[in-house]
């Protein structure tokens, strides 16, 4: 077998470790005689899989379960979109959004929606579109304008297809609105793959599929008080106090996907955890926007240096010949996954926690080889 | 390795066959370097999966891709009975409901919750609940009270923890309302165990984790001229025109799922399709019937004879202190899964589509030897 660098957006490369445990145990899980998918959601053998990935997720998140609900829900973020502003944007209403990239934009759309369902408006409090429909920078803080007495205030931390970011380590304030204002962060692209200040934070969501698990799985920390909050007189199922009140145990929860997470967090821990995986993100995405600037202009990363992202890296050849050639040889030479997102072109490393900083500096290597032959 | 006989209610028993081929490929996907679920949802490789899997729950259902959208989607049945309404129930609407145990009541109660989305109203055509709230049969034709011009009308084909079913074979006509209303039937305990009359169908919905897959995949197929009919005003995401115009690609679906489920209707396919699993069925559930009725008054069967599921088997012994030493004793022997739901107590063997027909038969020489040694 002869495993490739696997540089794709999401679902991307998981931790080799977590694949082989998988592997190893598919058949038979802990000498119960069936895999861990056959097992009952209301059994002994997967209810301990299933409070492990809670409580790691709890603890690598920074969000303690006596005052969070860690919940696996499905859906994916795309669903969220809708299921956020269904629990926590009532009608009359209002919620701000920073838009910075595609899924801010779609946020937004969504949000729109929940009033022909019973529930107020979004309002868009600032974005940074440009004229010519690309993102290249985050907002600021004084650019924002909240509305009054807002529901809660969305931040897309990660802009996948844009490559950027925010920066939300410990000693980096968010972006903040009004206080009480209730922060709704979409970690999606780059959840767990550096450190935040989480008790800032009241609503923190992600699709399992970039940094922590496979498709199909998706992650809602909520601080219980605004839990609490939410609608009462929506879908039972979409209500976030009954996956809170039954321990993400409702219905079926999607047993195997949850159980990836568990080995992909265990396998988190046994590198140093989020702070361990922040420092090897950070030397990784070095290595290639180092390949970029020093390129003598070969390159170009079309985002701001304060906005550039950790977990996609984003840029352009001289040419769109030359990044499909570039992105072809790049295949040829078993880095895959490197072609530009559709909407914006160019060539796209997305290095969430499980890319191997080995295949970032071979890809940097490779960069700096096919400058100089096309330079 | 030693697989134990799997009789769980769902999560099920999956075929050895489609685990098997999963381990052999988990980290290395048709020679490509990488796991399925580390492939793009949007490349190739995923996409042949993703066709294939559609392809074959078409074929095995029998709702052709040129008259049905056939999509997968998340959240299971359980968000299916809030979707289904926020779909096809409008304001000033009524849908019709049969209700045959508790799926049809969750159904029912979750529909009730669609007014405040700006939906109509459920309307209980018919329920079987005794007294003391038992369900023991399915409803009949004629007692069936439609409401005139219902949006659609509603059943739960097999009642998973009541252990009874519609006869719903080719040749069988279904309970039908009002000419004209669309039939939405409740599958997730059945679905592909059994030839049915599609055509006669408008929606059929299931959670995979019974018949066909893990947990974590929900399979809707509604006839397009339904599709086009749901309402335009709710979320995106949530609309199924969403899911059918994308071919189930909107967002990233659970890929893995999606996978295990084509490798699980490719097993299907080696046994004789629906077809051929129908009769391995029917004569699985003979051998726990006979066993049963043959027991001379040990073991009872609650079910009226017509209603008896042949996915689902109850029964009760004498006490439930003899109930409870069948089921350790049973575990013994490496017989999983049994202990009745604990909504109605007693015995109960799942018997879904991968269960051998030889774990039955071993189970039916259990119970005789079981009644005998304590009747």
């Amino acid at each position: 077998m002869s495993r490739v660098m696997n540089f794709n957006a999401g679902p991307a490369a998981l931790p080799l470790a977590a694949l082989e445990r998988a592997r190893e145990e598919l058949l038979d899980f802990e000498g119960s005689g069936m895999s861990v998918m056959e097992h009952s959601h209301r059994g002994k053998v997967y209810e301990k899989v299933h409070r492990e990935a809670t409580a790691l997720v709890a603890k690598h998140l920074g969000t303690p379960l006596d005052t969070w609900d860690v919940l696996f829900v499905q859906g994916g973020a795309s669903q969220m979109f809708a299921q956020i502003p269904l629990n926590f944007l009532p009608a009359g209403a209002t919620a701000d959004f920073v838009v910075n990239g595609a899924w801010g934009e779609k946020a937004v759309a969504e949000a729109k929606t929940i009033k022909a369902v019973g529930g107020g408006e979004p309002h868009v409090a600032h974005t940074t579109k440009n004229a010519d429909k690309s993102f290249t920078r985050v907002s600021k803080q004084d650019e924002i304008k909240p509305s009054k007495g807002a529901a809660y205030f969305h931040l897309t931390s990660n802009e996948t297809i844009h490559g950027l970011e925010y920066a939300l380590g410990p000693e980096t304030p968010f972006p903040t609105t009004e206080a009480g204002v209730p922060v709704v962060i979409d970690m999606s692209s780059d959840i767990l793959g550096r450190r935040i200040a989480a008790s800032k934070l009241d609503l923190i969501y992600a699709g399992a599929q970039k940094n922590i698990g496979p498709s199909g799985v998706t992650i809602v920390a909520i601080k219980k008080e605004l839990t609490a909050k939410g609608r009462k007189d929506i879908p039972t199922i979409f209500q976030y106090r009954t996956a809170a009140e039954n321990q993400s145990l409702y219905n079926t929860p999607p047993t195997f996907g949850i159980y990836l997470v568990r080995n992909t967090l265990t396998w988190l821990d046994s590198i140093g955890g989020v702070e361990g995986v922040e420092a090897r993100n950070r030397q990784k995405a070095k290595a290639l926007y180092d390949a970029i600037d020093g390129s003598g202009g070969f390159y170009k990363c079309p985002v701001d240096v304060p906005s550039r992202s950790i977990m996609n890296v984003v840029w352009r050849c001289p040419t769109e010949a030359l990044e499909e050639t570039f992105v072809k040889e790049a295949t040829a030479a078993k880095m895959i996954g490197l072609k530009g997102h559709r909407a914006t072109g160019g060539v796209r490393a997305s290095i969430y926690n499980a890319v191997e900083p080995a295949w970032c500096d071979a890809l940097a290597s490779f960069m700096k080889e096919f400058a100089k032959k096309n330079g």
